[in-house]
């Protein structure tokens, strides 16, 4: 096969020009970037490559900040719980929180824009009743409750950069500068922030795409006295907030945020919670002014005949590139850190920008690249993991980070890459923007719908989490699953119903928090929407606690349509008698091992002999199926995943509709295999998940199956 | 050792004169009663003894009741849930229920007495909107919103006495007559059941104590449409209800009990729900209802010269041994089945009565005492679990039921027996009625105190429940510990506060449960009552969910006092940094297996590094303790019944109110064997709970210990 070249994005650095060469030449890279700590030499901007430059819009420009202290970033924070022992009560507000990142804000006054709560009674206390000790960074309550708990919402001034005070506290920078944070919606900044690019294009003239890392606003991340992270929100507006935003909402909204809209009972508002409709007024406040604010520097950069691309990360906040604002901006590209195929189709499925592309996994970092460790195990299980979703939408290029210098040390990974590479062309091109064959239509409902899509049950970016791994793992299965996938909020159902071509609705999630929806199933209009599409042949599929609000005998509300519900406790009284799983089941053909619900959901009973029982252990169910007029409803107790718990959600999604016949039109038997087709370009790839090899029915859209060898990792790609 | 006689009772039947006389001697027995399908022929009743005769009030008396059909007994049923799919939905409301129980009352208006509910609105079908199809038992509701669930609350009479029925179709007795059940609070009943007494005393000159079994309602037990156990609630007050109660409710209370307070949307006010008002309403008139009847037939056999005793159990609703209005029946003693220490608690501790008498196991049935079975496996497990229990608070008898003439044909389980009833007059002649050595006082606080002393966690009488047993071995485990155990609920707190003698506060149960408490727990009054406790030096021991109502930032409302939380997702974001488990603590000082915390709970995590955490696993804290003023909040995931855990309680308890020092006054080291100290008497008794012969040191009640060696099951006694 021809070699190919092009879609690859590689990092460099100074004296690594001949092996930048021999590099781009192997892996077919078109394109170099510099890296957190490195830059790019003439020498290297000089090659036959785009030139990717990293730009920091809100940091890095202290001769600026320093000057404009009063237009830093600001934070509402709570402190801790302060219990009441007698009639006063002092709160050192500031305690637990890093001096160095965050400072009280006694410019404007406290007792107009702080907030004492009394979390006992849920009442704010009187300002006139507390005073501020602007010294000790205390605040003195009189007249208070013996034995309520008391927290102050204060406003501080963020004076440090998240991302950089954790790059210098992680490698121990000593005295190097603290970049400060500004605002731009300040006139200064504001003003700052354009002329300052204006100029550095200018100066920057081989730069042929302007990297913005990112824009205005970092994501929350807060540090605690040890100078360690306390509290990180990959979702937080929380450094959005300043006294001018807040005064802007105030006119534009007609009512008054209070410290508490944002500071949530310290909860701040984090994607788990249903939000509240204060919250989403305030999301949309700061979508529109980043996406004008950005559109601005965007116009500029395409002004200059530059390419302006946004990574999805750090100072991201507002830009919601599912957003309806989004598109505003004008970027031309995104890219993004890849971890797994949701991560890659948060990437990839971006709508309104014209390419997308993913920075592929190990960062070229010494953490990974040192002696004895071999990086292509992380490769090969990035690979693996992303390249699922690359066949159901490809990210338009592929790229990685760090030190160039430390991976060309590893000659077997640079080999490694350089077949990745090529595969990862290969798809592209076959698959050459065609919409892949989709066996149904999928939608995930939750709170946040499209405007989260794909980004449900983060925490941190991609991190693991004990209470998310078995949600997450639904994600993770899906973004490489031959259906079409949507994101559905509760909202888009009152205002539009549910769309007509939807098969199948997914909810998964813990009770209350907005995956699983909370109060949002006590809408009568919900439940009965939900009701009527099984009923007249949708599919449901609820994960862990689905439709979960206790209400009128029931804790899931769609407990109808699921056919089982969650003991409470309520009804221990009323006998349980369906606990006899059925042997067998279309949700366990050709399973092998033993059911993985991860975490999994305690004291769920089946209600009646119509369910349909697939899984029951330790007295309870795991797995069940229930029918409900022409439709199903599926109950799982979690789904961590794995490539058996993607074949058994696979199974759930065509069992919901009734449409078992139908999934094995493109099909491999074996779960370690997938096989997708793109029926307008007439190709179609089979695929080898696994490191080992794997034998496999595969069926050719027709019902025809025949046997195939794939080696570990394979590809192979045929004519329909 | 001389041989003691009396305080225990033995069944018997028909010729068995010699055997029975043998019994009683080897003995020691006493008393002599009839049992289930058993009567006592004249010759036993001239034995030297006292005769009891089992008597039954509302039940029994067909010739009677087919008389007065309108005044048998009524209960309120709620229809299952039907999802209308069009405007008119037609509910089978008898549909899973057992036409030989219970049949519709269509002479009460059902417009009147019966209510239809949307369960997915919470409302009330207006009358005007259904009919009732009286000959399909069918409800027609028109003008039905589609999509939501309906269901049907209606009035049946009740045509079965739910024991006979258990046992009529259990023993397959074909035709005999069903015996029915008739409310004494109709006049005709209620002169019947006083006429028939007094005619019953005439005709049964020789039986000494009247034994009722029991009065006038059964707890709630409905059969399903398969003749078998739909909804059984040992507490419930189902058949309490009638047209003739509501109306005298209404009268009396000035407000019109509704189907669905009695309903409970299924739940029918089980006492896992936190009690409504109008359910305690309810109560409390069914009680002093009971009491007056009750006390009217008790006068009667007391004028006859007989002894009342009263069966805990079967028809004991509305009796509530620990009810304000107890007393006013005057009986003279209360019999009830010994399952283990908590159940023979529950009847010991009864207030009121002359006279206590705990049957213990097994029953002299064919399901234990078959060939090739040995009953005294069962016979020493109740044993030792009681006599924990007896050390602390005796019942006054202890007796059998069953055949006597089936237990006759093993005589090593007479023999075990025989040993048996020397132990337990032993005891309880060492006792001699003195009040034990008492290292504290704790207190279990739920939504039911007092009144349920004993009773939490209970669904059907000492049945095993996986939702349960983690929490009922608290109970059991303080059944025979060597503290003071009282039950407070919290109205008590709120009306008289915490009482001063207590040392420690257990919480214990599943989140918004009756046991846990629920929304009692977003009263300030309790909550700073609570801490306030702590502070001062009192101790609090959280099981399970304790003080759990999701609040201001919290889900347990005294995490400041337990030092952990639980996370419900929405604080995901903020880091969690404890995770370090004490190495060495008190709570786990001379531990040997690892920890049983049952069910557990997820995702528990410590607050701060105060929190001291004694067991961490699973990314989870299962055991931990926390300063609080100068008390402590000791947190565990679930305590199932065993000796480590009932150490581990003990533990808990001394360190909750910092007084790990005074543990070991009287103590035995092995958890196996516990010592029971009687200041007053002047004796102490070191036990061995296990079959197996077991080392301790003994603590003799100053400090100094000794080691002594126990016989599997022994008990020693020493003077002090």
């Amino acid at each position: 096969m021809a070699r190919t070249t092009g879609r690859v994005t590689l990092p460099s650095e100074g004296n690594f020009l001949e092996e930048t060469k021999d590099i781009m030449k192997r892996w077919g890279a078109d394109a170099l970037r510099d890296s957190d700590g490195t830059k790019l030499p003439e020498e290297i901007k000089n090659l036959d490559a785009k030139i990717y430059t990293t730009y920091f819009v809100a940091r890095g420009h202290n001769e600026f900040a320093k000057e404009h202290m009063e237009e830093c970033q600001q934070l509402y924070l709570m402190s801790r719980r302060v219990t009441a022992a007698e009639e006063k009560v002092e709160i050192p507000f500031m305690e637990g929180y890093f001096d160095q990142q965050v400072t009280p804000d006694y410019v404007h006054d406290p007792k107009h824009w702080w907030e004492v709560m009394d979390r006992t009674s849920g009442e704010i206390v009187a300002p006139s009743s507390w005073e501020v000790n602007q010294r000790k960074h205390v605040v003195v309550v009189n007249n208070a409750l013996p034995f309520h708990e008391y927290t102050v919402s204060f406003l501080v001034y963020a004076i440090w950069d998240p991302t950089q005070m954790y790059n210098h506290i992680t490698n121990d920078w000593g005295d190097k500068p603290h970049e400060i944070p500004f605002d731009v919606r300040h006139p200064a900044s504001g003003q700052f922030a354009r002329e300052y690019l204006i100029q550095w294009l200018k100066d920057n003239p081989r730069t042929d795409v302007v990297r913005f890392t990112t824009f205005f606003y970092h994501f929350t991340l807060v540090f605690n006295d040890k100078a360690k992270e306390k509290f990180v929100d990959w979702f937080g507006y929380g450094a959005t907030v300043s006294v001018k935003a807040l005064e802007e909402f105030e006119k534009e909204y007609g009512y008054r945020l209070r410290p508490e809209d944002i500071v949530d009972n310290g909860y701040y508002n984090s994607t788990f919670r249903v939000p509240t409709r204060q919250y989403l007024d305030y999301m949309d406040f700061i979508q529109r002014f980043v996406a004008r604010k950005a559109g601005e520097l965007v116009k500029l950069v395409h002004e200059a005949g530059r390419e302006a691309m946004m990574f999805l990360g750090d100072n991201w906040i507002g830009t919601e590139p599912y957003g309806k604002y989004f598109p505003e901006i004008g970027l031309d590209a995104v890219v993004g850190s890849v971890g797994g195929g949701a991560t890659l189709r948060l990437i990839s499925d971006i709508p309104g920008v014209k390419y997308t592309e993913g920075r592929f996994l190990p960062y070229f970092f010494p953490d990974t690249f040192y002696e004895g460790n071999d990086p292509c195990v992380e490769a090969k299980d990035n690979w693996l993991g992303a390249r699922r979703a690359l066949m159901r939408k490809p990210v338009d290029r592929i790229g990685y980070g760090g030190y160039l210098s430390l991976a060309y040390q590893f000659p077997a990974f640079v080999d490694y890459i350089e077949k990745v590479t090529e595969e990862f062309r290969e798809i592209y091109d076959n698959i050459n923007g065609s919409r892949p064959y989709c066996g149904l239509k999928v939608a995930v409902l939750n709170c946040w719908g499209q405007l989260r899509a794909w980004q449900a049950f983060m925490v941190a970016h991609a991190l693991w989490y004990k209470q998310t791994y078995s949600y997450f793992g639904m994600l993770e299965a899906l973004s490489g699953m031959g259906v079409d996938v949507i994101f559905l909020s509760f909202d888009d159902i009152r205002e539009k119903g549910i769309p007509k071509d939807v098969d199948v609705i997914i909810n998964a999630g813990a009770a209350d928090t907005a995956f699983s929806g909370g109060r949002e199933w006590l809408d009568e209009g919900i439940v009965t929407a939900l009701r009527r599409f099984v009923w007249q042949g949708g599919g449901f599929v609820g994960i862990g606690e689905p439709s979960a609000a206790h209400f009128g005998g029931r804790f899931f509300q769609l407990a109808d349509v699921l056919g089982v519900d969650e003991e409470l406790g309520f009804s221990l009284s009323t006998d349980k008698y369906f606990s006899k799983e059925q042997e067998k089941h279309f949700l366990k053909e050709g399973r092998e091992e033993n059911f993985d619900f991860g975490e999994g959901v305690k004291n769920i009973y089946a209600l009646s002999d119509e369910t349909e029982i697939v899984e029951y252990s330790h007295g309870e169910v795991h797995a069940s199926a229930h029918p409900y007029g022409k439709g199903r409803g599926i109950y799982l107790a979690g789904l961590p995943y794995s490539h058996e718990n993607t074949r058994l959600l696979m199974r759930c999604l065509y069992y919901s509709v009734r449409k078992e016949g139908e999934m094995m039109r493109w099909f491999a038997d074996n779960p370690l295999c997938e096989v997708h087709a793109y029926p307008e370009t007439g190709k179609y790839a089979v695929i080898n998940n696994s490191q080992e090899s794997q034998s496999t029915l595969v069926y050719n859209g027709e019902g025809k199956a025949s046997r195939i060898c794939l080696d570990g990792c394979a590809i192979i790609w045929n004519t329909i």
